[in-house]
């Protein structure tokens, strides 16, 4: 099965799956601030676009382009800003 | 905007948006075998899983891992098998 989900009014979709090696969705924002929510530890990796990130327990933010990942533990929340449409990968593991 | 959509029952689910360089979907493929058509030149990369692929005019089926990538030009169909769920990036340029 594959899952599609849509957060904040529609403003990030994303579609759920499965590899040999655990779960994933890709996933489309639209320009805006998101806070996001951890419930495993995951990997996210910028496609295309880039998003700029406050991970928890920084006060900085950072930018990360497109081929570019940033991981977060389980049971976090962080914060993501984007200025153009991005999309991403975000392995669970 | 964010477009959703399905094809070949929900057994193919994408996700289209537009960036700097033109319009992009990223999509995801249940195990099975499908015939697309493009109507523009796609340049198809997959992102997780992989894909075997028959070119159009070519008789050999050709199998792309994930990162590795392939072109179609416009107005051209194409056959894809995959055997695993198996995510992937297209973009129209």
């Amino acid at each position: 099965m594959i899952s599609a989900n849509e957060y904040f009014d529609s403003n990030v979709k994303s579609l759920g799956y499965t590899t040999a090696t655990g779960n994933s969705t890709l996933g489309v924002m639209n320009p805006g601030e998101y806070e996001f929510g951890t419930s495993k530890h995951e990997t996210m990796r910028v496609i295309e676009g880039e998003m700029t990130v406050k991970l928890p327990g920084n006060s900085e933010w950072v930018t990360y382009k497109a081929g570019e990942a940033y991981e977060i533990d389980a049971n976090k929340k962080f914060q993501v800003k984007v200025s153009t449409q991005t999309s991403y990968l975000c392995q669970y593991k």
